[in-house]
């Protein structure tokens, strides 16, 4: 049998009790030591729902904790950086969920911590573990349709997360733009300049701290190619999850999923299901298949699918984004420092 | 320029004046000399609209006009087997619209004399000229998805026709499965044996004259393979037309078509358009390609696309669903005289 | 917290396996506590992958611990109305596999112990609660698209199972089209008569034994509706599971699932994904909901949602159409004892 | 019966003998009088085919012919904005294909001639007659979905037209893009700024004319909507034209139509048919759709459904794109004079 890696979980909100979850039942290369949360109540009902041993409050006990070999860290936005460097310090192999940081400094900082270390980060971009999506990537990879000439990607949320979770995501673009910026270089490659409309039609209250609620991003790439991003943070119909990488030879797309497939006909029509609603429901495989690889990346010494510098780019994507907006002009990735 | 073959519509009705309008405008190789009615308002009306000269009340005008070299027979079923004889006496080249009639008798009656003067003859199976149902037979034809196992042909009109014209139509089998008969012969060939079922499920005025409005009609082909065709007079959702030749590497089929592209979707779910509610909307490329291609066969001196031994064929199965509905027993073709 | 249901698997081959990871990992409300196969190294090897505790050879030492409320009984089908009638005996409630047996005194005689015993019956007819069949159903059952008038099921199996395995099934009626038939009944109601169609089409080795490998079931229901069941144990393009209930107001339709969302043009047309290709795939959330679903009635004293009569009329209807196809007539259900 | 409208074509080339039989055959209000090209072989060819009686050289005999009404330009680009001109000024009803000229002083000038003269204008925007495009704006403009939000218009060409077309053609934003800024106007309202993105991906010859073969236009509406236009001249697959209006209740999608309803499945997966590939036959219907009710307008005295100031906009729009590409920043649509 082959060696199981023993893995921590430091956080277990919303989607670290996913995760928990995942390593604990449908990752069998992986063995879940203990599970953290400065909550330590929260943390308590996920180990008792799940049957995990050891629940701490404080993640350093986890980082003194020789045995355990990579952490899983999907606490709050603004502890990710110093806590992927005081992992990476300990030795540990680390997942963090995205974004690393809102500030490219704390990111710097720990990125060079990371590689310091020696030790593996993979960040949250789960979406590139989507089977549709993945497809997507390989049919434009091979070359089979040509050259990547435009590239669409539409991301719209079924509605608005809650109001205190926003005011500290650092904003659309670089909490669910984030995804897209992700997305656009891992199908076509590296960014040169970015153009962002957007504004808040939706929900007025976000105008209170400067958020939006809809936009479009122009992207320039480096390799000649140009994209459209759409997003809206309340698609009533359902999460709308779709891409198009249309190229010289052909096209390739990646339409959205639906939660059944049933077709109903009488005078009025046709009628057909709407979109997965939620994004746990709807990118359920790829948080598994995200840690899947993460584990087998730990346990085989092998690079992470997404490091530190895909993490790190869709940062800079975001500001860049902001700036454009903030500035109505093209923004070029450069510019961000 | 090549030659305009000289033709005349005798009946003007519903499909008759679909016929004119179609030879009048779309087949510029056809030259619509005169059209006829028993009811000459009619016929006039339909010349006044489109524009053609000559009317007339007796089709025998017609057939004695030495300078007319086709005829289209658009009359009431009862009459097909009578004009097809005389024309055919006349020399005429003929497109005879469906079913050829309702007796086995008159129908051998007039393919002899069509035989005996050898003039063309074509039967109004517009669904074979049908690009989609077309491209299925092709890709069936060429082999490339292996051999037919199971035929599957939904046919349901989107409401009755009147009652008038159901009395005297044959009933189900004979007015409305004929046209799958007819495509089943020409998707996977020859049937030996049918078992149908069927009933009033709808409107309990049919069984006034016996007649059905649901039925599923079992063929086995002589070639092995099984089919299964279903049928309904009330769909209220339009007019669906949908195939299936499931084949030993593969399959094909054939989809409903839509009003439209449309996709509206909200909280409900996503909304898209009705299938075309009526036959003349739903075929009207076919109406006017058989014509195309019965005008160049008589033209080219080739033998028409579906002829008379399809026409007749076409019955004998029909009535055979009839017998094997009565003594609800699966029924040999052989046994069909 | 509520109470655990105390559980055991019986069989541990292919689908005990899925059954005994989805108790294990899926059903909090249940307790799988020990797991059974002849196949001692079989079953050991499941419970060292999942991590069951207790491991045994022979069932009677489960229907033997009084701790154990309720088993599943996933072993081959010749042996499920004995394990039935013994577990009845001993007070568990039982979910079973379908087919209940291939004989009906079996069945019969399993069923009475079960009556006697007062303890709850499940039959693992799995596709009643699939998301998008349960939907059709709802949908036709809430009456508003009126009266079913045809049913539609389509069912082809990716591949042939292992010969041996065939050998043994009862033929592509019990084995296959069971499930057709129990959909059938739960969609439209009970059935009066059935007419088959099939043969060998594909795979001459059944010949051997008398099985077929393609059929069309033509049924009739007694509340008037008619059906049509088809069904191929070899549809390359993977495992076609496709259902329509056409009803006098409407109609309601579950397509095919695919494998995935992309859309891939070029010159040569559009490419869609196949259906998944394996029925553990394409039913897995099934497998985990009635299982969900049978525990939750063993907790709260609820009747089962399918039950011994189920699973017994499916099999009259497997007989049925044995009956029709080598008689080669239309078969009224009371005509099987 | 009601009184036809004397018409007249200028112009019979491609696009022209199109209008001409549409008029002549499908549209029974109006009656096509004479049709008139430089090249007089030309004209002479279409009236042959089509039969239409008389055939001039000069347009001028046709201002002159006081037994005109209405009369259709199709002639080059160039030319259309001086035979506005004096058609009106011959007090014609005019619909000229778009668009009205590549500079805004040759359109305000014809413009006010047709002001001055009172007589009516349609200008080709054959797409906003699209059945499906048209419902989309029918369930925007009804409010069912609530306010627009994201406008995506998707229009590729299946391949280049002619070098020597696309030199004289204004450039891509011009001829091509032009009908996107109409269907923005159409479905969402007045733009207020325009960003564009674009290059050359395909063809390097267009670099000889300063022209581009891809590009992407973003839209800010006066109404606070967000628009992203994508283009290309060479979709492979055929010709593709898609758009979706997101509301703030649901969305409203126009999907590309296909050739045919079929389905082919085997081990590779499932194929579907590509778009049609060439504009005119995609937009059949709306050619004759546009003339029926530009010939409706003049004969019961009503406003034009595209109108001059359409015309004069989606040139301005065209116009801002090309400034904003060059200069590579929004430009407001106020500053093109």
């Amino acid at each position: 049998m082959t060696r199981k890696i023993n893995t921590a979980v430091i956080g277990t909100g919303r989607m670290g009790s996913v995760h928990v979850r995942n390593l604990a039942q449908l990752i069998p290369e992986a063995s879940l030591k203990v599970i953290c949360d400065i909550r330590l109540d929260v943390a308590q009902a996920v180990a008792d729902e799940i049957g995990i041993e050891r629940v701490v409050q404080d993640y350093h006990e986890i980082l003194d904790d020789k045995t355990i070999e990579a952490v899983l860290i999907v606490t709050s936005t603004d502890t990710h950086a110093m806590i992927i460097k005081e992992a990476a310090e300990a030795g540990k192999h680390i997942f963090c969920e995205k974004p690393l940081a809102l500030e490219l400094e704390k990111i710097d900082e720990a990125l060079l911590a990371v590689e310091k270390a020696g030790v593996k980060l993979q960040v949250g971009f789960n979406r590139r573990f989507d089977k549709s999506f993945k497809q997507v990537c390989e049919i434009v990879a091979s070359g089979e349709i040509g050259r990547p000439c435009i590239l669409k990607i539409t991301n719209r949320d079924p509605d608005f997360p809650e109001m205190r979770f926003l005011r500290v995501s650092g904003g659309m673009f670089l909490d669910m733009t984030i995804h897209d910026f992700d997305m656009a270089r891992f199908l076509v490659g590296e960014v040169e300049e970015v153009y962002a409309v957007g504004g808040v039609l939706i929900e007025p209250e976000l105008k209170d701290f400067g958020d939006i609620d809809t936009n479009i991003v122009t992207l320039k790439f480096k390799n000649g190619a140009f994209g459209s991003i759409d997003n809206s943070r309340k698609a009533v119909y359902g999460y709308d999850q779709r891409l198009e990488v249309f190229c010289s030879n052909g096209t390739a797309m990646a339409e959205n999923e639906a939660e059944n497939t049933v077709l109903k006909g009488n005078t009025e029509g046709f009628h057909v299901a709407n979109p997965p609603y939620f994004f746990i429901q709807r990118y359920a495989p790829c948080y598994v298949e995200e840690l899947r690889q993460f584990i087998e990346c730990v346990r085989d010494d092998q690079p992470t699918p997404t490091n530190g510098r895909d993490g790190r780019a869709a940062v800079v994507l975001g500001y860049a984004a902001w700036k454009s907006l903030r500035e109505n002009r093209p923004v070029k990735i450069s510019e961000i420092k």
